[in-house]
């Protein structure tokens, strides 16, 4: 069935576009560029505080950032569920990806994500998809939970086809990539601006963009305003330079080369096959 | 024990200023707005992102602004517990103090409220005292477990001399007056800014501090920089009318002719005594 889902919404051969804004509800300078931007698809970090901005407005597409790591100083997130495992000495989520899968137990993470959608759910949020903060699900009992979450709830997962850009521990790379492979949900490709350097952004967006054959993508930016809360980041003129870009009239004339899609409109696709 | 407190100090007869600042930790901008102003006193919402910018910062003098309510759109704040009572259907705290008084269970209060100064501890803040956020600890089962976290963490807590200024509902006054008269705690006199229209403040600030007699005030500000996050405030202007008043070379002077206390100061005597 997911071999046709693209089909069934009439995009095979065509070059397709998901503009992907992370770490919504992070920061108010996110959402602040969320709003500048006004490009619909982004995710939220629902431990944060900001993602009620975003809450009971049904035209915007947006799923959940689950999340088990806090990686800044400040602000710093803490479980919605009481688990110790999910936790440092500080009360808050581990820093890292790799202490979160030295100290995480599986049933204790699963109660966090599913927190954490029923969370976004009864804040009003109309939940289209999810996908993961910082990769730290790709820990293959993590990653199972991902993906058995995405079916319970009916939602679309984000699936990258090829896992080549990423840096995962030999160990893990089979069995993720057998899991992936395995999963009834429809894969994407995936484009990332973070490892960019801010000052060639824009050149990255306008080259990669035109150079993208027929296909789905998933581009991932992290936009926010360079604004004092935003700076507090130690990656804030990577966020600056995603806000910049992406408002630059050439980007947005490439990017509206794209059929732009929602994952709304994913999912709705998903309801219908499934 | 307790009348003897200031004297112990060496306060008696004195004009004695404990300059506090609400709030901390909810905005980045309320924490910048602190680091500018130098003054050491304020409190720190734990539920809230935030505090851990202020942590292993041992000159610091911060307390646990002890929250049950959330009051703006954004951010909102959730409790640390889980606890059915504290929250509202979108999972944060209650918005208004009538609503939180509604429904929250004297148990489950107690719970948030000691995990909300144990995770203080846990995220390394020395904590030097509590106050409330928003008065809600001002219904009398709430107001005991109040006192007695303060007298388990052997802390000092902020309980004003007379509670006139606030609006009690009539039938809690004469209960929470006589809890607070027996509490063996140090009493301030209360001075807060809050309700002074923001064009008024800096002549507030300059009039009241001038006009006050001896005695131990706790005044408190709600500072914060005027930045995109804390314009998405509605009261933004009160924060921001505070800020500069407090940065005012005349308001300074004025401060300046008050001795300066710190809760460390309250809690090192009280712990002396007790």
């Amino acid at each position: 069935m997911v071999s046709h889902l693209w089909e069934s919404l009439g995009l095979h051969g065509k070059r397709v576009l998901i503009l992907h804004h992370d770490d919504l509800g992070l920061l108010h300078a996110q959402n602040a560029a969320y709003e500048v931007l006004g490009f619909p698809t982004g995710s939220i970090m629902v431990p944060a505080g900001w993602g009620a901005q975003l809450a009971h407005r049904p035209h915007l597409d947006l799923g959940v950032h689950l999340t088990l790591t806090s990686e800044w100083r400040a602000p710093r997130l803490r479980p919605l569920t009481t688990s110790a495992s999910l936790r440092d000495s500080s009360g808050h989520f581990w820093s890292t990806v790799e202490e979160a899968w030295l100290h995480i137990r599986t049933e204790e993470a699963e109660a966090e994500l599913r927190a954490q959608i029923h969370a976004a759910l009864a804040m009003g949020i109309d939940v289209t998809h999810v996908d993961t903060h910082m990769g730290a699900v790709l820990r293959p009992d993590l990653a199972e939970i991902y993906l058995k979450l995405a079916l319970e709830f009916r939602l679309p997962a984000f699936i990258p086809e090829s896992l080549e850009a990423i840096n995962l521990p030999a160990p893990l790379r089979l069995p993720i990539e057998s899991l992936l492979d395995r999963a009834p949900l429809p894969k994407v490709r995936w484009l990332d601006s973070y490892p960019v350097p801010p000052d060639q952004r824009r050149a990255w967006y306008l080259d990669t963009l035109s150079r993208a054959g027929p296909g789905v993508y998933h581009l991932i930016h992290h936009s926010a305003l360079p604004t004092p809360e935003a700076q507090s980041l130690p990656d804030w003129e990577k966020r600056k330079a995603d806000y910049e870009a992406l408002q630059d009239a050439e980007v947005r004339r490439v990017i509206g080369e794209f059929t732009l899609l929602t994952y709304r409109q994913v999912r709705e696709a998903l309801r219908r096959v499934g």
